[in-house]
């Protein structure tokens, strides 16, 4: 079982960074940027997290985090390169939805643990999601997700408060951990296949700043 | 006493929600995206402070700092949509200097109570006071304001300065602390109202990368 | 022998800042925010370093280092105003290949005084040589080195699996350390000297992105 888990943590760090490197992936970039912005989409958000915390960072102590996430960045390199099937990106964007639902459960059982209130663990759920691709949009000088009216930190906000409310019903179980992994794989998913976004009434009509 | 410093605290937070939210609000931007923007801008500077001193973050501990910086996001949010009265933002603008003030000296107070120097107590108060800010403004992918000759971080080193001075001279008094916060907000309120900007020889005047 | 490398490594500090009051300098950027500029450069890196190794932040523990960045850059500020002579500018450039090459050594000695592992020392040492100038170009609102092909991390790399590499063979002698920060320096001088740039075959040839 823990194997499994680690199997499918290391298998959403590759679809992690896979996705980051094909976000930032720019004519002139080199393999050695690419794979930088590819482990800091991959680790990054972790990173974050663990710092706020104040806990060790995960992947100093566990540097395989960092191989895969190199590995996948090379491997995107080429497949940019070599192969353009749209469709294999799509996968990849599924495999993003995953990983997100299955690192917001990671964190918030990490800041459970450590004694933190349910608030802050959401809120580290959500920072785990969404602060490496942040980090590599403002490195890689492309609009971020914050600038766009995409559904993606809102799946994570609703996932972790189901699965917060499911554990106080009926304590932690494979099923509340499950449950709490579908129900943000699948919202996700859904905001991916048809094209979300934010409601008018909650985002801004006119530009403020002229 | 300590109730009503907890009570500034907050509407300091406050404020530096709302002016992040303003600050960062353009065409189509989401609910979601702003409040966190506006979260970030008004806890930020003291989450990096507090990253560098090495101690638990503040919010973390005490989620209600964030509870507000949401509540005001949100608040800020619907002003903007419903109510475009420049003295509104105005005064917001006032309170955000009254924040920085404020912030200024609870920083040099942690960071002299975790016996670090009085310089690094000075840093740790300007990085308080415009940490949040750039980091909003970079995620907003807006100008921040070393790129303008605004008057700002001086005003909180100057602040901080004469704060750490008349504690040298007559120890740590309620008077000291008032006048501490008296020195940057005033300073800051001048520079909002007159338009000070930084004199030109202090500044480049030519652009050396052409 | 301790004295001397404190001066040394002062030396590269005030390299890191004049390098980056250089690299950021604008028309209108005042001195304090040009010194805010300048400092981030030659300290962040290994602020970074220190947080993401769960150690106290280096500058925090000893001001000099933060006192020597300051100086360094007001006095880039006024050589910038004063004297504009090419030859300057260039020397710059190559301590900061001295200063990456030093502290490159420093990072990992760091890392592994602290038990982690030689692959983790290797990545601090990268991140303390660019994470200063990726802060501050994000900061000035320019193009960072990950957007272009020149060759910098990369020597940093080499230069650490060497030094590394040759403590294995013999163990950690003065001339270990000589070695390493040669590596490095003399790779980057070289890149810098002869304009080298990441191999076409190593770089994306494409705009995916459109």
């Amino acid at each position: 079982m823990h194997n499994l888990n680690y199997l499918i943590g290391m298998t959403a760090i590759a679809a992690f960074a896979m996705a980051g490197v094909l976000a930032a992936a720019r004519k002139d970039m080199d393999i050695i940027s690419l794979t930088f912005l590819g482990v800091i989409t991959a680790v990054g958000g972790g990173t974050l997290r663990d710092l706020l915390l104040s806990t060790q960072v995960f992947w100093v102590l566990d540097f395989n985090y960092v191989w895969i996430a190199i590995a996948a960045s090379i491997f995107a390199f080429y497949l940019e390169r070599h192969l353009r099937d749209e469709s294999v990106w799509a996968l990849i964007l599924y495999l993003d939805a995953f990983g997100i639902a299955l690192f917001g459960v990671q964190s918030i059982d990490k800041a459970l643990a450590l004694h933190f209130s349910a608030p802050v663990a959401v809120v580290m759920a959500t920072i785990t999601g969404i602060g490496g691709g942040l980090v590599r949009d403002v490195l890689a000088q492309r609009p971020n997700l914050l600038l766009s009216r995409e559904i993606y930190a809102t799946t994570i906000i609703v996932g972790s408060i189901c699965y917060i409310g499911l554990m106080g019903l009926g304590g932690k179980t494979a099923l509340t951990t499950l449950a709490g992994v579908a129900v943000t794989f699948i919202f996700r998913s859904l905001a991916i296949h048809r094209h979300w976004r934010m409601p008018r009434w909650l985002t801004l009509r006119s530009n403020l700043n002229g």
